[in-house]
């Protein structure tokens, strides 16, 4: 019987942390402020967007909306980003992506400041994580994921970590973290052959699942008394949610395991907030 | 018996292309132009300095020596970094590092821009490998290591890599490059366990070994029919140079090895000169 990572006891824990954080800025007479950035009404932004709200109500941190028709062209949207840079009330920003077609991604995240970038999708927030300078900020799934193994007593030293899946909002971060942490990480990917992922994952003491393949992690990638956190949010074939990793058949023999839901995704709205909170105190001193 | 993984050829083939690129480039009315900046006379920037000149002339890159006093101050070279970003005459720029202490070495990285950073020093670069955007470039002993594996028909794809070391200027950048041509890749380094090493390097196709201690990857880290690429540069206890890699116990079961000297060493210069032609041919069109 695996110990169940529940993100909530996470979440809560954090954002008792954050409430603090926020007493000691308000003290330094700082107001933290994040401004969330949405263009449309997309149903799965709108959802996340309700989460974040009710996160900060609870945290004690003013958000911003800046929400805009999909109408709006490439240029006046930058503005508007710039206009959010050269705010000094506002310490941290969302923008819910992906953007309409005719935006560029690129030059969405080029106009950006690393400074504000709390959900990590800047070149100054990957040179930062890649660099160890910790410039910027990390996307937050890939902190959560660092958070809900520091709030369980996981130590990363020396420990064989396999990252399933190569993105940059979850994959290439969360190794880079975990390598940071003295961990001997193996990123595995589409191209991996799938015997051997299942050799690297057995062989692996924790394993972190971001491949968004329902239930693909199954008996075969486990061995003993290893720690899972499950990244995917899938849907499976009767129309549940459920991760990458098949939590029935791996459970039995794990140390720990993340469900989902419930478990990696239950965390980022606190660390949204907790980024924020750094972000602001980055700007006292 | 290995195949020997000679750098001369690779950089003879390199040199090579690249003089026919310089051909197009002046075509087109571009004169490629390289900018070493130098401050002081360090043996080992100055030996460099030598070969880089060498393979410039070799190339028909144009050279320009940038060199200081040791006692220049941080503004005046900063300001004369960024008179080098403003020269649209010049292409490339490399920095010999490390800089006297008084002067920071983020200032620096941070002036230089990305689109003349021909040496992968700038968080631009980094931030490009690691994303993939390829803004910037390479560090040259890293694009060393995959353009000698490319000249000699090593296909990534699929294969397990061993990354031994984890710096800026090689295992972390190399580590992306690998995982980019869609390796799998195992990123090693000082808090790894000895043991676990040797398993992780047997089990690997490739082994990319730069931790630069002399000889330590011998019989007990190889299997068969691997390939060796040696970027450490020490020297034994004879006083004569060598790798990382423990070449007369390794050699015999491998496929495919890199000496050292005469491996991924003899090539930096030629990408060095590759890197610059790159920059000069973005600025075309």
């Amino acid at each position: 019987m695996a110990e169940l990572l529940k993100g909530k006891a996470v979440a809560d824990a954090l954002t008792e942390k954050n409430i603090e954080t926020v007493g000691r800025l308000r003290e330094a007479g700082v107001e933290p402020v994040l401004a969330i950035v949405r263009i449309g009404e997309n149903p799965s932004d709108l959802s996340y967007e309700r989460g974040a709200l009710k996160r900060a109500e609870k945290t004690g941190v003013t958000v911003k909306q800046f929400i805009y028709d999909e109408t709006i062209d490439q240029e006046s949207f930058l503005n508007e980003i710039e206009k959010i840079n050269d705010d000094d009330s506002i310490h941290g920003v969302l923008i819910f992506r992906p953007l309409p077609k005719h935006i560029s991604d690129e030059a969405v995240r080029n106009t950006l400041v690393p400074e504000k970038d709390v959900d990590g999708i800047t070149d100054g927030s990957l040179a930062g994580i890649f660099t160890g300078s910790h410039r910027g900020f990390a996307p937050c799934t890939a902190r959560a994921c660092m958070e809900i193994a520091a709030h369980s007593g996981i130590d990363f030293t020396g420990k064989k970590v396999a990252v399933l899946g190569r993105s940059l909002v979850i994959g290439k971060p969360v190794a880079m973290m975990a390598m940071e942490q003295n961990a001997t990480v193996t990123t595995c990917h589409s191209r991996t052959g799938a015997d051997e992922m299942k050799i690297i994952c057995r062989e692996s003491d924790i394993i972190i699942a971001a491949m968004g393949r329902a239930k693909m992690v199954d008996a075969e990638y486990a061995g003993e008394d290893q720690v899972f956190l499950d990244v995917g949010i899938n849907v499976d074939e009767n129309g549940n949610l459920c991760g990458d990793v098949d939590f029935e058949a791996v459970e039995p023999n794990a140390a720990m395991i993340t469900p989902v839901p419930g478990g990696v995704g239950a965390i980022t709205t606190a660390v949204l907030m907790l980024q924020t909170l750094e972000a602001a105190q980055r700007t006292v001193k």
